[in-house]
């Protein structure tokens, strides 16, 4: 055994803290069930929108509220009605003051619409509609309210916004 | 047939055009039941202050919270201790980022209490106490956390601020 | 009678005022049982976090959102990952335009995790983690949505962060 070299033993350490590394943040619960719906709590680097679809398709949220707050890099954009697309600004490291949204379907889709308020370290706020974001040195606690109706959003013209569509 | 004037058969035309128009707003569903309260959807023109009064008195809502994100024209004000009145303010086209109130009872009519974030193109925040909004070019999504409670909200003095009266 | 000095009895009134304004204040109801959990009201003077803390012992609240908005005097934090600790600015008299948080538990006592997003009188935005905050003239309205799960909330290294904890 003494002949087993030191520098395989310790590349074996790593791979293996590594992989549990890994293993732990892939199996990390990220939420929770509520009498209202779910309670999300996001770690950093997770993906916002990517984890809300992912419980979206899960638990067969048929549409929701969402509220929530934490510390993010946010990417907003605001629509340019001449361009037809979101004119974007991305803030890194900022406190979500605020983000309020809610789920619905499209095209078989989860289709979230997220509005969000953000302040930097001079406490000035700024935001509107989220295009994205990420969690930073922190964490994201999100509120889901689920609704027991399966709600679609549809483009609607000549406005061109989607919708959330409503029915009894 | 052919003797028709033309003008008429237009003027006929847009006349019925304009009146399934106006028939398909006054008749667009705006909210629907949802487990935790009414799930409201708000569109180009809608004025928000009285389409959510028509909500409280058609659904004798006895008292709600209400959380909201949309695209609109906002008019805020903040309240001048001096001159007793609001010191008004508008923005228009804005996404409304965060939008907070509360449904009670004065008088026998809706009171409402809602509170505002805005952003424009500039991605920068304004906000504070709603005098009132109409929806700009997009929605607004409205939830309402309904309560089972009677609730008024009385002016109270000296402080000279209507506030919201709870009972067990 | 007519020598019993006025003085005196004009001191006997003014303590007998106070102590029934302070009755008046302690004894305030500060919130009311609603179907999702607590509608609570703050006036003039109150403690924000003080009373959330009352209401979380004596409630015995496993966990719960909160989301609120009123006027408030409100102290922000913004965390200095250089010194490990919050550079802190307040606002004097100023809308809570927005107030999202929640209710855990840490060392057998409550733990608050509450943002906030607030406005003067040029209506500009400001805001992000709520060091505390007291109601200045007027009130605040917060309600509570709460779970039944009883969520503890720990300090997370090397993150330094405290967060969340899930559970099923």
């Amino acid at each position: 055994m003494h002949s087993f070299p030191l520098f395989l033993l310790t590349a074996l350490s790593i791979f293996l803290m590594t992989a549990q590394s890994s293993a732990q943040q892939a199996s990390q619960q990220r939420y929770t069930k509520i009498p209202a719906g779910y309670l999300m709590v996001l770690r950093q680097g997770d993906d916002v929108f990517a984890e809300i679809e992912k419980l979206a398709i899960k638990q067969k949220i048929p549409s929701a509220t969402l509220a929530g707050m934490g510390f993010v890099n946010a990417r907003f954009g605001f629509f340019n009605f001449k361009t037809k697309e979101y004119d974007p600004k991305e803030f890194e490291d900022v406190e979500m003051a605020s983000m309020t949204g809610s789920i619905a379907w499209q095209d078989g889709k989860p289709s979230l619409h997220c509005h969000g308020v953000i302040t930097g370290k001079d406490f000035r706020a700024y935001g509107g509609h989220l295009l994205g974001a990420t969690v930073s040195t922190g964490s994201l606690e999100i509120t889901f309210t689920v609704h027991d109706k399966l709600l679609e959003r549809t483009m609607e013209q000549p406005l061109g916004a989607n919708v959330l569509q409503l029915k009894d």
